[in-house]
């Protein structure tokens, strides 16, 4: 099979030019087919602030209102989106910028409400493998924001390592998957103030380990545990690491 | 040959959402293969008003600063066009967004400082006419949003009844292409004050006789002109219309 490398990168790279820049130049070196997946950052906060549009949380999770949908849609598939395009686009890749809707890529369903009524959040139902494959064999690099929409004319705010996860999953079945998480640390790390702590690599039976002495915890975990999963649905890799390092073969493996 | 028909739809119609339903069922009902390039409207100036940014224009067109270039970005390419992609996707139309830079679809040039220094504002060099064939062979809407990009990673602000004149000529050598614009009025008038004065009919010869006469003055001029470009270059017809009437058969006809 065929390799695929699927990359997620957060808020705090796409706002930093500079950063993002370096980061796209060492994307593009990446061998064979490549997907990239971005966040949203606090830029959508921000442009929610001089709009007037407060930004809601609840248990830290921000509540996506009919406005802030606006808001994001704007910043996500618009602002960030098509920058990394025009960037991948000048350094000779064939990006193609797509959120959930394009192609009928993700179909997701809003979030049901029980205690907690986050508004315009979509849960992933359905992803077009056939649609991402047909672009890849076409040498087409997808870029995609973390929108995505319900069938019914209604775009979903959808967490961008969720999508990652989801898309790494289903491409599983036809090609052999990399997933790249990359974030603001080196990878995972055994003391969170020291970055030269790194824990090179993890299987089930170890980060179950560091779990239960508190070395992992707090948002790492929900992170490896979507990252299992991913390996339990044939991913064959799955990478935490910096920005800096997503070709360099540092970060932590996960198998 | 195949059929294909571009429409080109305006600020008004893609700012109210009951219009632009309707016209999208209206769309939709178009037998073939089809594009829609839509324009961006009031709603980029409504947004970087309330942003303090203030709309530069001189002798009557817009001028695209940076800042005016990343409101039109989140508004054109963000908001308006996956707005559509959405609605399309309800009335299951496989519809994608696209900028001219998204598969290098449409590059431009920064256009040259002259007595006017328009900024962020790209003349298109190039459309990428194999991309948008092999999107259609596969049965995708292609729905493209006024921006272009020139090579060097920089987004560009372009007219959208420009995209879609180029769009069908590229294409006229490929397709039998019908271009339809779809503007506030039912068509060219005799008497801009009476609905009812539609001209049904026009080639060359009647345009140069309705402009001399004065009938057809001021912004149709260069519409029209448009129009017999896109003609002279293959294009079969071009129809200028209301957008209720873009699947009724009326409108003026101009071959």
């Amino acid at each position: 099979m065929q390799q695929l490398t699927i990359v997620k990168i957060g808020g705090k790279i796409v706002e930093d030019p500079e950063l993002l820049a370096a980061f796209l130049k060492d994307f593009t070196l990446i061998a064979g087919n490549k997907i990239l997946v971005h966040g949203g950052g606090h830029s959508a906060t921000v442009l929610a602030g001089k709009l007037g549009i407060k930004a809601k949380m609840e248990e830290g999770r921000r509540i996506t209102d009919s406005e802030m949908l606006k808001v994001v849609t704007m910043v996500y598939a618009g602002l960030i989106n098509k920058n990394i395009v025009a960037q991948l686009q000048k350094l000779r890749m064939d990006a193609v910028g797509l959120t959930g809707a394009d192609m009928n890529l993700i179909l997701s369903e809003k979030r049901p409400v029980k205690e907690i009524d986050y508004g315009f959040v979509g849960d992933i139902r359905n992803i077009n493998a056939s649609a991402l494959l047909e672009l890849l064999k076409q040498n087409y690099l997808p870029v995609i924001a973390p929108l995505t929409h319900d069938g019914n004319g209604n775009l979903l705010n959808t967490n961008a390592d969720t999508i990652a996860a989801e898309t790494a999953k289903v491409l599983a079945f036809d090609r052999n998957v990399r997933l790249i998480y990359c974030f603001e640390k080196r990878g995972v790390l055994m003391n969170e103030a020291d970055e030269e702590s790194l824990i090179p690599l993890l299987d089930l039976k170890s980060f179950q380990q560091y779990k239960n002495e508190g070395i992992i915890q707090g948002g790492m975990i929900p992170k490896l545990d979507n990252a299992f999963r991913a390996i339990a649905s044939g991913v064959k890799e799955v990478i935490i690491t910096g920005a800096s390092d997503v070709n360099t073969g540092k970060g932590t493996f996960i198998r």
